[in-house]
């Protein structure tokens, strides 16, 4: 039986919303704390995470308000060892297979994702350029994937890491919110929805109907949020050429 | 019971030496291939890592020479991966503990090591310049060291994670083989022997103590064959400037 699980958590932020995915899929009872990454409670980088980064997690201790978190509990940060934390703490919810080899081939798809997915998304983001090497990282993914199902069959953390990346990826091209020429947000999507992403397309149909994503993702907010922060991210680009 | 393993490794390559470690470790039946690093065979790309990198894992399948591999055998690459793999396979050598908040803990630990501690070192070795980051990254790592015995106290696959990287590390300062100016080798050694690093020091000679990195290190080769491979390194840092 676990112990008290509290997840400092930010709605804008892909890493942190892989662990919601991980808590939800578990149907774990925790305590969600919305951390405003603009303007950070003094607390929070000297009492949860000297990384000053969401997602963390506060597990154990006695029950405490988020915002006055106990010492007694034991602080936990980074969004990949979250996700095999959350994995360990409730079996049940298989969001590991058991078997050995399905384990590792989950756990090499999240290996692809940090090497050839979130790098090249945010260069384009921020940088703007050619998406090529954001295409090529995704068919990297897309070839990992069986026929049908999730990155290993059954659902799993690998799905948990990736689907945040690519919900806030698509807002941004759908909105053109990016460093990239102006337009060029629809046109990346087109490419994207294309017959060349096709077994893609069906995985982040199959990511965005699930109930875990469902109930974490409030694309009008993330929308919103992106505008507010990163609205001016083209500007920036065209005046640093 | 684990199927047949055999291991694709190159003694000089800390990566592939981690799962070595593992493997040793758990006392698994293993086939150890060496590949030449400078001079691959043309099979080990197309029929075992396309990424063409030790280590790589062909597991299962019939029992084959492995320079032959069998297209039955699952191939499985990325060292991490493959350290999670050995303790998945071999669950009753422990190499992770079985408490989630230790699991956590070595995972942990594993993160720094890849954020900062290979890279930090990598800088300094093929760049020269100042070994502070290096420095400080090692900092990191022995302020999560438990005041005695191992990174998350038993010996896990967070110890294997490391032990290849500091070893070669000692190894290159001794030999003053890097990028840094001549002589620098044996004064980052003296700062690494002071009192600054005295936890990790007790670390590395419990690492270096344990049967499987004696049955895995063999310090001359290793010594004889970065002389070999980067012995021009600071030559070239300087043609650079
Ligand atoms: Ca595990």
């Amino acid at each position: 039986m676990p112990e008290q699980i509290t997840l400092y958590t930010a709605k804008i932020c892909p890493y942190a919303h892989r662990v919601e995915l991980a808590l939800e899929e578990a149907k774990a009872k925790y305590t969600r704390y919305e951390i405003d990454l603009t303007n950070k409670p003094v607390w929070y980088a000297p009492e949860v995470n000297p990384a000053s980064k969401v997602p963390a997690i506060a597990y154990g201790g006695p029950l405490v308000p988020a915002d006055q978190p106990s010492p007694e509990s034991v602080k936990i940060a980074e969004s990949l060892v979250l996700l095999e934390f959350v994995a360990d703490l409730f079996p049940e919810a298989h969001l590991l297979p058991s078997n050995p080899v399905l384990r590792a081939k989950a756990r090499f798809f999240i290996d692809a994702i940090s090497t050839k997915v979130t790098g090249t998304w945010y260069s384009f983001f921020r940088k703007g350029g050619s998406p090529d090497e954001f295409f090529t990282g995704l068919e990297v993914i897309q070839a990992l994937l069986p026929p049908s199902g999730f990155a290993v069959g059954e659902y799993s953390i690998a799905d948990a890491a990736i689907a945040p990346f690519l919900a806030r990826a698509w807002v941004n091209l759908e909105n053109d919110t990016g460093a990239w020429k102006e337009g060029d947000g629809a046109t990346v999507l087109a490419t994207l929805q294309s017959a060349r992403f096709a077994r893609l397309n069906q995985y982040i149909q199959d990511l965005e109907a699930r109930p875990n994503f469902k109930a974490t993702f409030d694309k009008e907010y993330i929308a919103e949020s992106f505008k507010r922060r990163f609205g001016n991210l083209r500007a920036q680009a065209q005046n640093q050429q």
